[in-house]
């Protein structure tokens, strides 16, 4: 781990931010107004974060012009401070880099076709006719199925399993404990039980998608499984055959997609959101979080269906009367043409 | 990947079926009417793909004799279209099989009995006093506990993990990232916090299994989580100890069943579902996707308990409705006494 | 396997208890009554076991005072069932120790500090700078980033993955599948999509947490995500960034927890749970299986948010009605307004 040091006249330059201050005081890390030291950097990207600024002891701070009379000490003013502070976290990036080459203990078919730039690392399994691109890096245990193509610069971290057949795009990054390609569930009924219906389809992943850890996410039936450009998924994201998922739409943890449903383009699904099968999600739609996506939506909107959480003793009073429901609207109505038969004609 | 070439008079006969058309023409795929091109097959099992027949480019059509007329080009006439699917899709598997043999880098111990005709992938592990059935197949970094069984014909994706004591029956098959037989979620309070209650039980997983990736089926407290014959389960799904699901019973993704639940058999159980420990659920009953199920039921039904999704403001109006319920319910009660009082009496 | 043989004698030593009936008696292991052989152990913490006792070949009952003159046979009888039976437990675990030392498959960096007394099982990688404590048990395939420190004692089971930097506690069990120290899901956005922010923090674990197969605890984003001394976490669970868990907290299968919650003390977390980022839960809260936890509190309570399972049938007339519940509550404050300008003034 090379510690990364960089004093404020290269940030400022790194980031195309204005600079006010000291522009040899070196900075080696990021963190929060409340903890950072004189050698750390911090943001504040919303004004409750002002609050913050007199107590701390910060080497310098990344804002906004709006909030660059607030604090007297080393600035970095920027147009986006969240984007300029997504950017600077690369600088501090502690995941150390694997050598190129193929470790002796990786398990690699001859047929591979493996770019002499790229990294195999300790155990990985490498399937026939398989393709490993320039800079892409297969860290510890990493299982690569036959004729599956991994394109330039993508990384895998440990243990993750990719299926025969599967295409990753370019610059991807996929989480320890993550399977792409399993079998989708598809199954006929026949007197002897379940018949397999096997899934002859793969999975098409895009460029610049990140997969969190302990995600499934199935091969086709027929045809292919698409994960789109600029996607992102969280951990223990389930998503099943043949579903297609739009570009830059961000999925987040827990959640479960079922077979053939069409994500749209830029759409965010909170956590533990459960999405039926067969079904199209307008591009733009946000869905909240343990929301049960039953129907698909053709314009853009935001959409929940989870009740409030209560107090366990008001929440079973309650839960009963939910079950009353429509007897309870039913005697709304049957009131109401009592009433009107009392009330004086209009 | 050696490509399946057959001719429909060869299909014909795999799936006893009556072919109308070219019995010499080759097939070497399957694909949907919109997709297919003149090598591969199609199937029609509902109404709404007839629509697709005039433009499609298949090579051939499975259908049943109800829609044999609408469809003049090559066709297989069978009684069931989807279990033909089923069956068909076999032919087109492109999943490699493994030679038969131990993999140089498996690391098996001395005392396990392993069939010469399995096949021992890449860096597995196989544990003490383990049995490997003929014809079974663990694909790379598969890891075998001591003592544990994998009956004939069993197929083990890359990096599954199965603990010590289980017992897997014949031609099952389980996908990558699952882990079999790890410690139920027991422990008994004290005054210096939980006490492991160690899980002296083991799994047993029948005949004819599936299960799907990422999931985690935890071993017997005492006595055995069972998994009967024929069942099929989907990803990242979780059951405690001591659950018993019966035979044919199938479970979607992203269902979690709690400790020593009874699932009958033939259930049907949507994704998202969660089913509470400590219960029995009669046979052939079947959960709608996301259902919480608190309480066991005796004679076979549908169940269901979400609420429908809204427009997030409609949703938010309802939901504070919902925690108004009981007192919505006693004012209803409370009109219909008032307006009793001011009817004429019946 | 060396299966344990024990006396009663020695067990009620080891217990702590008071043994009725005849020291000698050989037990080698524990079921629950009705399964019991002569040579099993049993227990009863409940009264609603009684009710096996006459008909158990049990060869010896673990119960406290009260339910002592009800079993005539080999009794030992302590003050805290459950909890002797977890001590016991203990007496009959199967699991086999790992011999001391590096197993010749593994792949230890030269700069890892390994205990002589720990075990790093076959194929394990084991990174620059990791720190291995005494007694350590790494089973097969695991994966230890660099500079990741393991605890004296601590367990880790096959296929786990812990990333870089991270700190685990002593005589912690991980198992299988699980994942510690995964990005957190923190991304800006952009014109050109979403920008990675680099996760720069890394995971805390305490001391005595147990964390159970295919969870997938994040890294901090600045700062670390903490889980402290003596968790209890169950299977499928996703912990993302910058989550703290306060001491002794138990949290069910396939619960997701936001990031930067903050989960107090003492907390029980049912299945199937969501959790809200950036908000705090007060020590000893409980939450129903299901809940969605939209809103931190303050004070202990117990909460719940689904509403109750129902026939389909009558669930879907009350779901309909769950979209009008704003309506049908305006309509009975309508209904009242009437009815009072009816009745004759109090």
């Amino acid at each position: 781990m090379n510690k990364t040091n960089i004093n404020l006249l290269a940030l400022a330059e790194y980031l195309d931010a204005e600079l006010v201050g000291n522009a040899d005081h070196i900075i080696s890390g990021i963190a929060d107004l409340q903890c950072a030291s004189a050698s750390e950097l911090s943001f504040i990207n919303q004004e409750s974060y002002l609050q913050y600024l007199p107590e701390s002891a910060t080497g310098a701070v990344i804002l906004n012009a709006d909030f660059a009379d607030k604090y007297a000490g080393n600035k970095l003013i920027v147009a986006n401070t969240y984007l300029a502070y997504a950017k600077v976290s690369a600088l501090f990036e502690s995941l150390s880099l694997l050598p190129a080459g193929i470790h002796p203990s990786a398990v690699v078919a001859a047929s591979a076709d493996i770019d002499p730039s790229a990294s195999i690392g300790a155990n990985c399994v490498v399937g026939e006719n398989a393709r490993i691109g320039s800079g892409v890096r297969l860290y510890s245990g990493v299982s690569i199925g036959d004729r599956t193509s991994i394109d330039d610069n993508t990384l895998i971290h440990p243990n993750v399993v990719i299926y025969h057949g599967v295409s990753l795009g370019k610059s991807c990054i996929i989480h320890s404990g993550t399977v792409i390609g399993s079998d989708g569930f598809g199954f006929a009924p026949s007197r002897d039980g379940w018949k397999k219906i096997h899934q002859l389809g793969a999975v098409v992943v895009g460029d610049n998608v990140e997969i969190g850890s302990n995600c499934s996410i199935d091969r086709g039936a027929l045809g292919n499984t698409v994960i789109h450009d600029g996607v992102i998924i969280d951990n223990l994201v389930h998503i099943a055959h043949n579903v297609k998922i739009g570009k830059r739409s961000a999925i987040a943890g827990c959640v479960g997609i079922a077979g053939s449903a069409n994500i749209g383009e830029n759409c965010t699904v909170a956590g533990a959101v459960a999405i039926n099968g067969h079904i199209s999600i307008a591009d733009n739609s946000h869905f909240h979080g343990g929301t049960i996506v039953t129907k698909g939506n053709t314009e853009a909107g935001v959409f929940a269906s989870t009740p409030p959480m209560q107090d366990v003793k008001k929440w079973r009073r309650n839960s009963v009367r939910y079950t009353q429901l429509d007897d309870m609207a039913n005697r709304i109505k049957q009131l109401e043409k009592q009433l009107k038969a009392l009330l004086p004609a209009e």
